[in-house]
């Protein structure tokens, strides 16, 4: 539930994500933290495909990004990952993205889920052994 | 079966369409090609979500563009769309990107498609009413 | 600097755009308030290609979205755009989406802004004429 | 100039690159064979971060792909890369996508390229040394 159960994933920034600023587009910071997520179920045990197997999506409700610094084309980025508020139905992730050669912080954000059945689209409770790699 | 039944789309470009070369990066094209597709079926009287609803994917298994002048941030550019071949199971689609100002050919190039049904995901012949939108 | 001077564009989501939860992915969404940005600096009388050409950028530094109703294929949305705060070097946002045919509320968001340099790339003041654009 | 000087690149999939077909939208292609662009320049002694540092553009005026097998959220996927024709302005690249776990091919195809000067936009002779890098 804090920041000591994180995971940190490692990627490269792609040539297709730079607009004519000349940086990164603002709007893939948002898909770099599904990343995050995808990696953070993965290592605690229980891959996201086999979450949506087993019934389940997680919805995003909410989402914010303070983008701090520039990225780059080419730039291996670290995105961090960690559960900051769990509850049976809702759920908060936050997120620092750091360039890897550095140690800088480029931005951080949080989204907001709510666990929903897939069948029904209505919120749901998560079973005991989701809630258990998500905390 | 001709350019002489097409649909033209008007649409701008968009700034995260762009890249740090300064034009619109080249994968967007292919998303364009598919907003004339849309537009097409929809024109001929089956939007594409009706396609889905009676149980059939186009899959697109070829796609080829060639790129003639770059397009930039805030264009406005038409996709002209017309269905080149038409088979029960496999057809092709063909397109112009031009710039609406100037009438000026941005890129061209074509799909092909095959349809499938939603539940198999096999090669499936479409029906009658749809093969008369597509021709 | 409130919701009565705001621009409504209309547009229609993607094929692409789409997730294999059957939904708009949530990434767009940052998407579509740039092109509400887009259109409300040309709607009044400046362009944002212009502002580039005039030597400035408009970094983003903050983004915010809650997603209130999913949206589909093939919707017609309405981004409605407002400036809440301006001034002379940040600014921000506020954000609708809207579902043309219904009225519904899709979701909201803003993002907050710095004026810079485009070739110093650092915090500039507006000119006067694009404060006046903005407010 | 053939396969035998080619780089594999392996990643993964992302949920935002599905679509409500529930398999990765075939736009990305083109963006997995930039990467593998990347890869092959930056492997063989020259990343194409320096390229356009040397006052050079590598633009795309032809793409092609076939789509053989879908590919999935969280696939592991390999990009091999290689160049198959070079000439002093023109190029072009072939790759396949390749399913790390089988081995299965997942798609092919190829992008022809032409070296513009940063500067003036127009075809330029590549320097010895890029040449090298390619070959």
């Amino acid at each position: 539930m804090d920041k000591t159960k994180s995971t940190d994933l490692v990627f490269r920034t792609r040539y297709v994500e730079t607009d004519q600023m000349g940086v990164i587009h603002h709007s893939n910071y948002l898909i770099w933290f599904e990343m995050g997520r995808t990696e953070y179920s993965t290592r605690f045990g229980l891959p996201y495909t086999r979450i949506e197997e087993e019934g389940f999506l997680f919805l995003v409700v909410e989402s914010q990004v303070r983008y701090r610094k520039p990225a780059f084309y080419d730039d291996e980025l670290v995105v961090r990952t960690w559960c900051s508020e769990l509850k049976p139905v809702t759920f908060k992730f936050q997120y620092e993205i750091i360039r890897k050669s550095s140690g800088e912080l480029i931005a951080d954000g949080f989204t907001k889920h709510v666990n929903v059945s897939k069948e029904t689209r209505k919120p749901a409770r998560m079973p005991a052994h989701i809630m258990e790699v998500m905390s």
